[in-house]
């Protein structure tokens, strides 16, 4: 990994400076990231992300070409912004934090912190914007890519969207996240290089373009390739391309080998797709796949559904990698407690004319509450506020009673005091998590579309104490 | 930068095996990067990524790791998708292209090749995806920022999106884009160090909330920078705050500094800066900036304008750096000519149901006439058949003639036979070029809401062709 230290907004290190200079640098603070609504109008969200921010905490140092670049920023008076000590302090800056997070791969609801730091406010401040620049967007792009294989109902998505990504991490970031979210594969080789995902690719139209018919581009592919067939039929006209398909997949067969499938990229999806799987079953390839692309996303995908189509393999690209109806998760990063060394916490919320946008207070936990076969509700608690029993205060100032014979709590331990004590799981096994955790959910919450709202809410003492100290600010 | 060679789509690499494997290697191709339609509904766009797009070509080269890695993937049947043969080849595989492209900041048009590659099939296709990438996402971000930009009619414009972009270079490409195409400066400190794009920023809500008193938080601040004082005054009661803000700037004064400004979050944007530019002038701080920011772009400023607001610096963060109201720009590399060496090309188009989405065939060049004060219009012409007069045939079917007594050719070469002929100017050259190259169009195309249309077509005998060609592959 590279070196980070500087992906950052300038006002954390400005600040950073002044709390060095006015002898704040070392009170103590706990931030919470989370986000107020879910995306996409869903009723659920995909935690994502948890890895690469520890990957950029335990890289997070500052190198002497940082300080050098630094040391030339200058202040509205020519003057440099930074003293030559506060530099030579923050190129010793030492990772002391104590960091709880959630899983990737956890569902997730409005106001639960997905993470949690503890530690001198400097460095709190400077992880700020980094730390919301991975989880927003591995967050956004996984929650994306589970609503999407929702809809696919077990069948596979693979996802094409590398050249229509926001820029090259853009790219690689959602490779990952769509992988942890559901989908089967990527075409991104360097992702699945550097990820371990599954790739997948045959052929595009420039293959067809480069022969002189399409059934000499067949021909030659699956010579070339024959245990990777999987054939692009729309480049001139789209049934006879099935049916060239299915002439050079004879002949492979012949050769021992099996035709993957075809794939289809323009026109009526749902008529083309039954036609050719029509023309596929009656000359003998009822196994042959029928992968569609072309501006895919879970909305497009029920329709197709809803109108018969044969397709069953997706291959989604621009909207899934872009998150396009909602391109930003809008996860934010609040103060909630701060206190001098040695002291008692003062507890903090920023206020906000909507009542939405007012923070928590407190060092704060979530509480997932389950009866046997199914989760019934999440409280956020104040760690020193341990739970009672089931009862929270919903966002809508009602209380009200779960019923539940287990719980977890989803917060765990992932830093300690400037040491990691938390690996995260490799690729595969955060995918079956996800699966997992979506399972003990009742179907009503996670449709893509007008889902029920799952019951979530602050502990009553919290809440209580919130109020107070919202009209103590006021 | 980086190794990318692997940073592409799976079937570039089945596909160029393919070739490889049938012999077609080392026929010459030529392929255009273009787009169909301008972004965000508008008149222009600004052509931007030339120079990340160049390096990603410089450094173009399958190493030992990546090899490893791809020998590790397997067909249907288990076996390795590649031979050993082919990944050697890959190892060894020379840069030899000719690429022309247009200059960033220049304006471009639907259809212009933004870029065009001529060489070895295989070389052509592996760069498809990561030039796609990079392409479409830096000239994107730099017409939403062109867009921005021209609302705020000279006043400064600050990107500050890093903490909702999407992923780690979503963010810095972001700021890169954002700052040729008309952003003042950018809060992302490592875009500011790697692109030397001024950086700003002072201080946030965490800031003000660490301290008992606002007032408290401004003075330690203003102690603190005393050349960099813009006070966030919306932590607890805006006008409460641009008070607390001026009580500070008297003593900054006093010493000898200036406040900057003050910065607007939330709330009406309109009427508060209206009351605060009020009580700035009041106090003798008329020179005082007036900041704002909350999810701001080009609609939302205008507004604001119309309802005379005295904002005069804009922060915009989301909807920029994600283009929020379309996420991505539609891009695409077509084949447009092929032959095998030593033979004459044979040109291509890809053909579509829809007319627009048929590609241009041949190797193309972009003519823009202008008259003394403005451009009149474009002709996208073969090499071979130069426009004898500025007659096009306009997309509509039409054919036109255009006033110009003056003409730019606007694809300059930059890589000859493998050899890099164009060093990119540095970023603000760059941007100075964009501001240049808008001065020279009306402003009835500028306009973000509902712009004129600019002449654009093919010059007569190439549309002549395409047709001819649209006929014969039929």
């Amino acid at each position: 990994m590279q070196n980070y230290s500087l992906l950052t907004d300038l006002y954390q290190l400005t600040m950073a400076y002044g709390y060095w200079k006015t002898g704040l640098k070392d009170h103590e603070t706990v931030f919470h990231l989370f986000f107020r609504k879910h995306p996409f109008q869903g009723g659920y969200t995909l935690a994502c992300g948890l890895q690469p921010a520890l990957d950029l905490i335990r890289h997070f140092s500052f190198k002497e070409d940082d300080l050098a670049y630094l040391s030339t920023l200058k202040g509205n008076d020519g003057k440099p912004l930074f003293d030559s000590g506060f530099l030579e302090y923050l190129g010793k800056l030492e990772n002391t934090l104590t960091v709880y997070g959630i899983p990737e791969g956890t569902v997730v609801f409005p106001h639960e912190p997905l993470l949690r730091l503890q530690g001198p406010i400097i460095l709190c401040q400077l992880l700020e914007t980094p730390l919301l620049n991975i989880l927003n967007f591995q967050t956004l792009i996984a929650t994306k890519a589970s609503r999407i294989a929702h809809v696919a109902q077990g069948e596979s998505v693979l996802e094409f969207g590398l050249r229509r990504a926001q820029g090259v991490d853009g790219g690689l970031a959602a490779s990952r996240a769509a992988y942890i979210g559901g989908c089967a594969a990527t075409s991104n080789v360097l992702a699945g290089k550097m990820y371990g995902i599954p790739v997948r690719g045959t052929h595009a139209h420039s293959w067809v373009m480069s022969f002189p018919t399409e059934q000499e581009a067949f021909e030659a592919y699956a010579q070339a390739m024959p245990n990777n067939c999987v054939f692009l039929v729309d480049t001139y006209d789209t049934l006879e391309g099935v049916k060239n398909a299915i002439g050079v997949g004879k002949k492979l067969r012949e050769e021992g080998h099996e035709m993957v499938g075809i794939r289809l990229d323009s026109g009526d999806l749902a008529t083309l797709s039954i036609e050719a799987r029509k023309l596929l079953d009656e000359a003998g390839f009822p196994a042959a796949n029928i992968v569609a692309s072309n501006d895919l996303d879970e909305y497009e995908m029920k329709t197709l559904k809803e109108k018969g189509s044969r397709i069953n393999v997706w291959g989604v690209g621009t909207r899934l990698v872009t998150a396009y109806d909602q391109p930003a998760l809008g996860g934010v990063y609040k103060l909630a407690a701060i206190r001098k060394p040695g002291e008692n916490w003062s507890y903090k919320v920023k206020l906000s004319e909507q009542a939405i946008k007012v923070s928590n207070p407190g060092i704060l936990q979530v509480r997932r509450f389950r009866t046997n076969n199914h989760y019934t509700g999440d409280i956020i608690f104040h760690e020193e506020w341990e739970p009672a029993r089931c009862r929270f205060e919903a966002f809508s100032g009602q209380q009200m009673d779960i019923q539940a014979d287990h719980y977890e709590d989803l917060l765990v331990p992932v830093w300690e005091n400037g040491k990691q004590v938390y690996h995260s799981p490799d690729i595969h096994t955060i995918r079956e998590h996800r699966k997992k955790s979506l399972e003990l959910f009742e179907e009503k919450i996670l449709t893509p579309s007008e889902p029920s709202v799952y019951p979530t809410g602050l502990e009553p003492r919290l809440q209580e104490y919130k109020l107070e100290l919202m009209r103590t600010v006021h």
